[in-house]
C-alpha cells in the first residue's frame, strides 16, 4: 500500500465523516448505551478487521470504544485505512 | 469499597501474579497467537466483567491485550480489582 499524501488524506477524510487524523493514525470514538452494546460493536469490528486482513487498535472504556487505524507496513495512512473505516461505519453504525 | 493501603496493595499483588500496579491502576498485558485468540480472551473478560459488575479498560493491539483495573468510586485500587484480576486468570489463562 502507498502512503497517502497530505492532500490525499484530506480528500479521504471528507468522505469518512466522524474520523479524525491524529498524527499518523485515523481515529474515531464511539459511545454506546452500555458495556454490552460496546462489546457487540467491538465484535463486529473484529469480524470486519479479519475479513479485511487489517486490524485497528481497539480501546474499550466501559461504554466508549476508540478505534485507531494505520498501515504499519507503510508507516502511516493508506487507502486501506480509510476503506476499513468506511466499512465499519457502513456495516455497524 | 474501601481504598487499599499501600501495604494491602502489596499483599494483594503477591497473590496476583502477572499483574502490576501502575499508579492508580492494576495492569496486565497478554500476548496471544492471533487476533482471533486475543478477541476470544477479550470476550471472556467481558463476560466476567459483566458478571462481577466491574469493568476493566481493555486495549487490543492485534494479538496483544492490555487490561487495566481500578475502582472509580474509590479513586484507586480496592479488593474488587484484585478479585476480578484473579478471576480472569483463573478462568481464562
Amino acid at each position: 500500500m502507498t502512503l497517502l499524501s497530505d492532500a490525499a488524506v484530506l480528500a479521504e477524510l471528507e468522505q469518512t465523516p466522524g474520523w479524525t487524523r491524529v498524527s499518523k493514525t485515523l481515529d474515531r470514538t464511539y459511545r454506546f448505551q452500555s458495556f454490552r452494546d460496546a462489546m457487540f460493536f467491538v465484535n463486529g469490528v473484529a469480524a470486519l478487521a479479519e475479513s479485511a486482513g487489517h486490524h485497528p487498535d481497539i480501546a474499550v472504556h466501559y461504554n466508549v470504544v476508540a478505534l485507531s487505524l494505520w498501515t504499519h507496513s507503510a508507516g502511516g495512512l493508506t487507502a486501506k485505512d480509510f476503506a476499513l473505516a468506511r466499512t465499519i461505519d457502513a456495516v455497524l453504525a
